[in-house]
């Protein structure tokens, strides 16, 4: 049986705005001598598998700054600090990225996006009979492309590498799971 | 066309041993402004699909100190700096971690871990017919159990949320993609 580390102290290592940064020493329950683990404390994220009635995918293309790569992926983003609900999260990006709404929301699935490293949760929200009703309301930091992509053509899209983001993966199993209950 | 940010200047925040931050001065290219992006820099990472011979996956549970909690993952590990393949460093995490070792090494999948905020890539190897034939050598940091399990119930384990860590997540949608193949 896996046992918890105790945590003897934990120091602050600084803010960057998207993210802060701590160090906890801890007791190893194994050899009892104490380690570091840094850790990255962020807010909870949400993407969104948004589907029209014809059976299509609602994507987006936009560059990212980490790879500095143009990526396919789903909508998404962060929780808001007044948003409770991964729900309502799933709502506001899929109308804000893309324009696109829906009817019913449905949690399908959540991860830990890196548990070794960071304390943050992203949820994955199924959002059905998307149609675009709404204008795009980007963010000053935000410039990406609406895609339509046949729902059947998604599996073949993540083995052949086109889809690369690992939420967006495993937010696409989480769908294909789903769909075959 | 989605196109890409150029960079003005780049300023590093500080070196964490397992990972640095820096922050990167971009020029949008739809708005023509500045904006400022916080880059994590870190290693490339492997996990590995390690099946024995009567179908069951080498499976880990640790303690996950992002998370604070146990976690039911597959192996894995950082490359090392002489490593210069995945397959190397999925050898020789296997071995570590569990003590098993297969034949053959192929690489099935691989995905940005967050390609908005990290610049690295994660691996994911499948290694078959795996036995456990090496003690394991876990490093001070380490303390894990293996766990065989049955590869059939590994798709409801993820439906269920049993298995949470979004990198596991996604080699174990790069082998259900992979064997339907």
């Amino acid at each position: 049986m896996i046992k918890p580390w105790p945590k003897k102290s934990s120091k602050n290592h600084g803010d960057f705005r998207i993210f802060t940064v701590r160090s906890d020493n801890k007791i190893s329950p194994r050899t009892n001598t104490a380690h570091d683990f840094v850790v990255i404390e962020t807010v909870n994220w949400v993407n969104v598998v948004a589907l029209t009635s014809d059976d299509q995918m609602v994507m987006v293309e936009q560059f990212r700054h980490g790879s500095e790569t143009v990526e396919l992926e789903i909508p998404g983003g962060v929780m808001d600090p007044h948003e409770t609900s991964p729900v309502a999260t799933a709502i506001r990006e899929l109308r804000e990225e893309t324009g696109y709404e829906g009817t019913g929301a449905t949690l399908i699935g959540q991860v830990y996006p890196n548990p070794a490293i960071m304390n943050n949760t992203c949820y994955t929200v199924l959002i059905e009979n998307c149609r675009a009703i709404h204008p795009v309301e980007f963010d000053s930091t935000e410039d990406m492309i609406t895609t339509l992509l046949p729902l059947k053509q998604i599996p073949e899209l993540v083995a052949a590498g086109k889809i690369r983001h690992s939420l967006v993966v495993t937010a696409l199993y989480f769908y294909d799971l789903w769909q075959k209950r």
